[in-house]
């Protein structure tokens, strides 16, 4: 048994999360490109593969580079990426292994990309702000951009979007017909700069259930794997599917309150104003973890009695993308025995 | 030079943070033994060491045999661990390289840590709860836990407390002089069992100037070596002290505001009630962070022309303990020459 605290995948649960989002995407003829970000772990990936995705989608180049190295041949780096001399060598050099795509949000990304890359080396999609309002291009100004990019000899494949809008009570639906307008309006203006967008792509896991599958044709959903406390909280996931949890131990009752020797340094310090807390406890589901610091959670039990100091105790972090990135394995839970898994792409931030 | 985003120190600005924290302790005769939690490396503890820190406060066992490992023969672990087989084996054989303390604050976990130690393994100090209402027993029962740690024949140094509630506007006195109540209060109490607190141990860096060494004999501040926009934003330092920066990259104009390729996945995604945003821009100290997710920080510039896509912005993380811990490299600039310095005990969360 590792020391607490460490990260525990149950597997079961992972692949049936895996296996819900390709009933969803499979069927209706929709393509699924998951963000790795989430677990950054070959072994995660391979099963996403194995039950039909069609490629992957990263951050960073780092993250491509990873996962090309493992075999992955058809990644989408969906980042608007600001290219310079070393990371065009670095996309070059990945195109030798996989078939990539980048993300470009403006004339001159799409103009700095066609004088770095050559026209084989990445096909690119134009980011469109679809709500967030985080990065993207206006939905009518994305065929400007694609045809920017289509004069420096670059393929375009078409628009993206994020809408992480949907990260807020209530908004599942609402941001994902957002999306839908937005990748719609957009491919129009594709379409209107004489450029066909043969993937219109979108998705989040808040989202996920209420995409406009008539208008999207490829997803890129990532927390799904494993869900965390902001699904828990958004409605999105149901507790039950949740299939990662940090296993804590019990260091102090001071104060009459349960303190746990997980901290912001595993379990991340996202705290989302909706959130009732930092991390849920699934055994324990009146409980909020009122306090977190670096190495303690503080956490009160709603006037349940506590369990003895030494006992371990599950936490499900808020933001399990930021909890995986903080480890270096976690360990995967099938009858009773714990397979430790590289955490292969962790810190690759550029 | 490298990718961005990466983490940079300011050399000249580490060395006068470090000056000016043994400038305060060591004429006072009080001892400083700064929590290296904060940087994780080798180097800057020995920067540390050689200003006349008397050793090191780390929060992990891993930490502590990392700066054993490079000869660090000083060393306090400042959390009330919970010790099981593993970990009192691991504490055993530390004992043979660095003199030994570990925090305590119930009767129970002394009683397990008398258990599972050795006499001559390590000494205690009782945790008391200053105000933060973290972790700590109350100040008037730090006696009944040192001496249910003294009857197991473990040593008992003395008394130790985190003042966290420095961490707000216009509490850095106030808790500064809750501190002084409550280790006044824990050592009386410790005398009337019959045992001498040799040490009487406090700091955090807000609270850090206000510091009672009338009481204190020791200090244990961390962040102070860098700061961040917490320190900035608390009035704790003085932005133009602050020693560490993320390097990052204008990646999109978006909606008319700034977006860098910095997000929680390097910075950490701390965000006090209290903080203005997500982070400060020391060229910009008027900008707001106001959304930051893994790989972007939108910045509003209030009002200010837009650095071109391309350009370099340094963004001051909230919480730089978190934001070091999520690299395996700092760079050091010193006369315009970056020198990478490992992250030693990054992750080492147990």
């Amino acid at each position: 048994m590792p020391a607490t605290p460490y990260l525990r995948i149950d597997l079961a649960r992972l692949r049936h999360n895996i296996a819900a989002a390709a009933d969803l995407t499979g069927p209706a003829g929709v393509a699924l490109r998951p963000h790795v970000k989430t677990h950054k772990s070959v072994e995660v990936a391979r099963l996403q593969v194995a039950a039909g995705a069609v490629g992957i989608s990263v951050a960073t180049v780092g993250e491509a580079e990873t996962f090309a190295r493992h075999g992955f041949d058809d990644v989408f780096i969906a980042y608007p990426l600001w290219l310079d001399d070393v990371s065009a060598g670095r996309l070059t050099d990945l195109a030798g292994d996989a078939r990539v795509a980048i993300g470009v949000d403006s004339v001159e990304g799409a103009a700095n990309a066609g004088r770095l890359l050559g026209s084989t080396t990445a096909e690119v999609l134009v980011e469109v702000d679809s709500g967030h309002h985080r990065s993207g291009v206006a939905p009518q100004d994305a065929g400007t951009v694609a045809a920017a990019a289509a004069r420096t000899g670059l393929g375009v494949r078409g628009v993206f979007t994020f809408p992480g809008h949907s990260y807020a009570p209530g908004a599942l639906a609402s941001a994902a017909a957002d999306e839908s307008r937005a990748l719609g309006a957009a491919a129009d203006s594709l379409r209107a700069a004489g450029l066909e967008p043969r993937v219109v792509s979108g998705g989040s896991t808040p989202s996920l259930a209420h995409s406009d599958l008539s208008t999207l044709n490829e997803l890129r959903p990532g927390v799904y794997v494993f869900g965390d406390a902001q699904q828990w909280e958004l409605g999105a996931m149901d507790p039950g599917s949740i299939a990662l949890v940090c296993c804590t131990t019990v260091v102090s009752h001071a104060g009459g309150r349960l303190v746990l020797d997980a901290g912001s340094k595993v379990l991340g310090a996202d705290r989302p104003a909706y959130a009732s807390g930092f991390g849920r406890l699934p055994e324990h589901p009146d409980a909020r973890v009122v306090m977190l610091s670096e190495h303690h959670a503080v956490v009160d039990l709603a006037g349940a009695p506590l369990p003895p100091l030494g006992a371990r105790v599950d936490v499900v972090p808020n933001h399990v993308c930021n909890a995986v990135n903080l480890v270096g394995t976690v360990y995967a839970e099938e009858s009773g025995e714990l397979r430790p898994w590289p955490v292969a792409a962790r810190g690759l931030n550029s």
